[in-house]
């Protein structure tokens, strides 16, 4: 075997000897079984050092193109890759550009973008971002965060539990996720009729079946099947933002403890209440026996954090924890000793109370200006707590009229019609005023007003 | 009905009211369908505003506990609430503490611990902790990030991919959850033996039934059974390190392509190679047709941040975006930001460029060590790449007694026998190197030896 090499100054001998060899051997000059020159040989030939060949001949035979046998050499490895030729043509990369004449974007899931204390956050990041908090965080949560929740949840909310039965998650999908998994696939969830469709979506994604149950004014109705775990949205349900009765909420419990069924309480936007004080939560009346708790973080600080809590019953915690024994943290270890250090700094509270007044004016400014411009016609629904409202419109409007209305004139409203299974025959949209300022609500709504009218 | 209220100075007469009816309502006191005075009675009974009994019953509409009936006022909602009373008992937290006499812990998901780029990395934090970045990111990703990852696989590993084929996950657990609901639970996955145990746990979580595939000196075996999906680390098998060899990978693409089966390959910690060149992955050899590929940031920035990626085949995306549309993102906006900010900055080429010589050292110590102050009994594998290396250990050692007695000198390391779903005759352990310094490498193995000659 003959291999002469032209060595360039561009890459390290040994590189450029084993490309060569290796080139040979794609291009079948070498052959399989064919025995490499010993090194001593080889360097010889290019009169280079041993160790040089010696170094070529290892990379070839980590990558697998050569083989050796002991105390006789190096050998071509046998192989056929023909077939890995077709390479596949590249389209050019496709960007995600959305055209942005949008003035004035009414989404429910938007936070007021002045009021964050950026100063603080960033200054704890600098706190914690150091080398105790390069590991994961246990897939649980931290437990500084997770005590901090449980002390909150039970100052503001009532709910009486302890750290143990917290756990950190990056959304009500992850937390929806983890749940399905434990419960299994034969669980039969009811969901709100109307209701979140992400959250349908999730639980029939992890294989379980949905059955929607319809929500009347009191808030979702007793299921009528067999159920086994049933999501629903007392505090503001979404989307059509009603308060659960207190005598619904206890049928609701009665129903889970004698059905032995689970309540998934997702109390997304709690929070902001504007009137009187905060309806007790499932979790507080029932104690997390039959209530499963969500939380997040996404109305109350930023949604791009994606870090939100479930806390369960302390009946589930042991098998539970046995069950995701071999998960992993879904949330960064910085961003949970941040948050748990905001909270202790009682940063927390004093933010979601400056957060309430603000919410309280946006809410006003956007229900005053709906009096002002739009006739009785057009109805509100769902104004006592939460970032958004839902709006009746008149039939003679189409939601999705309503929407390419305000489309074109750089206004973003929301269906409802995607929150219903079965269907409506309301004609409703969804105004998030979260994310606009007084001024933008202001001018937004006497826009929608004119073209709606 | 008389209401006497004797009201104190402590919060709000309107909450006092409230409070008192409330109360009276909870203890029957005032039973279902009564009528409350009217709001003008009580205010002259109480001598307050008609406002602050307007308040106080408002609230107790809100949350239930009365209804009204037009024109005619306010009536006690009926309900039944005496199956509330069991309140659990409350244990005290339980705290999760574990006693800290570890000096030496080679565990191989630990990271060096002072050459991450603190200064950089916060600024690049407070450069983008602001009021543009407050909402969610896309579920795919944030755009830029995805960008830099594609640049990035392209020069670092050969893989020609795009923006629109990169998804940004939370980890390699929840990409796996991504992948198993996509497929479904009729999905069969070949895992390795040994493998990552929670790759494992994870599918089955999932529904999803997996199937041990052995591996031997060139990596994991060719399927014998019907595999829809095959899951590998060809750059590093986790744990026993071995690199798939050329030959194998060939085959393996040609099996997949034979069966319209998938391949993951798991890219855990490839950036990490010590001698010669890295090994071309599977999806550079492949071009991305049957190979699903994983990176992560966990082994070369921090496995505190959660940030990991999963490339897909063009032909998959349609369907899978299709698939997730509901979906939410799962890693903070700000961190992808931040990230993808300084990989185009060119610090993250920097950093892997230190971190090869930080690691290189730190395995030729442990290497130098081993060889020091081991007999011959004990031999290393899987020591060309990663941040790990495997000890086989003299049978007459059990790896429980091997573990146990590094415990007792404060040492730990960790077992191979978890990662065997069938078990093995061979005592092995993991040793990985990632954060410890030279110095507590070298007196680690020396403590190490002492007790296990």
């Amino acid at each position: 075997m003959e291999l002469s090499i032209s060595f360039t100054g561009d890459s390290a001998k040994y590189l450029q000897i084993y490309e060569e060899i290796r080139q040979s051997i794609l291009t079948k000059r070498l052959l399989a079984h064919r025995q490499l020159p010993s090194k001593r040989t080889l360097a010889q030939t290019l009169d280079v050092s041993v160790h040089t060949v010696k170094e070529a001949y290892e990379q070839l035979l980590a990558e697998g193109y050569v083989y050796s046998k002991e105390r006789a050499g190096y050998f071509i490895a046998p192989f056929e890759f023909d077939w890995l030729q077709q390479v596949q043509q590249q389209n050019p990369p496709t960007s995600t550009i959305i055209s942005n004449d949008v003035h004035y974007d009414f989404h429910n899931g938007h936070v007021d973008n002045e009021a964050f204390p950026y100063s603080i956050w960033h200054k704890l990041l600098k706190k914690h971002l150091n080398n105790n908090n390069l590991s994961t965080s246990p897939w649980e949560g931290e437990l500084v965060l997770r005590s901090e929740i449980a002390r909150y949840v039970e100052r503001s909310r009532g709910v009486i539990c302890d750290a143990s039965q917290v756990f950190i998650y990056c959304g009500t999908q992850s937390q929806l996720q983890a749940l399905s998994h434990f419960f299994g696939p034969l669980t039969r969830v009811g969901i709100e009729e109307p209701g979140f469709k992400r959250v349908r979506a999730t639980l029939q994604q992890c294989g379980l079946s949905t059955e929607a149950i319809p929500v009347d004014n009191a808030g979702i109705t007793l299921p009528q099947k067999t159920i086994h775990m049933l999501y629903t949205t007392p505090a503001h349900q979404f989307p059509l933002g009603m308060i659960m009765t207190i005598e619904r909420r206890a049928a609701l419990l009665q129903w889970a403890n004698l059905n032995e069924a689970y309540i998934i309480e997702d109390d997304y936007d709690s929070e902001f209440r504007y009137k009187g004080l905060p309806i007790p939560s499932l979790a507080k009346m029932d104690q997390l026996q039959r209530v499963i708790y969500f939380g997040t973080f996404s109305k109350t600080l930023l949604p791009s954090l994606r870090i939100s809590y479930m806390i369960l019953p302390k009946s589930l915690i042991a098998s539970f924890i046995t069950f995701n024994h071999e998960q992993k943290s879904v949330v960064s270890r910085i961003d949970q000793l941040v948050l748990a250090d905001f909270i202790a700094q009682g940063q927390f509270d004093k933010h979601l109370a400056k957060m309430r007044t603000v919410y309280r004016k946006k809410q006003q400014t956007l229900l005053t200006a709906i009096s002002t411009h739009f006739s009785e016609e057009f109805q509100v629904i769902g104004e006592k707590s939460g970032l958004h409202i839902v709006m009746k419109l008149p039939e003679r409007l189409s939601e999705k009229k309503a929407i390419q209305l305000a489309q074109e004139i750089g206004i973003r409203v929301y269906p409802c019609s995607t929150s219903y299974q079965h269907g409506t025959d309301d004609v409703l949209v969804i105004l998030g005023y979260g994310g606009l300022t007084l001024q933008q609500i202001n001018d937004g709504i006497a826009l929608l007003a004119a073209v709606w009218q």
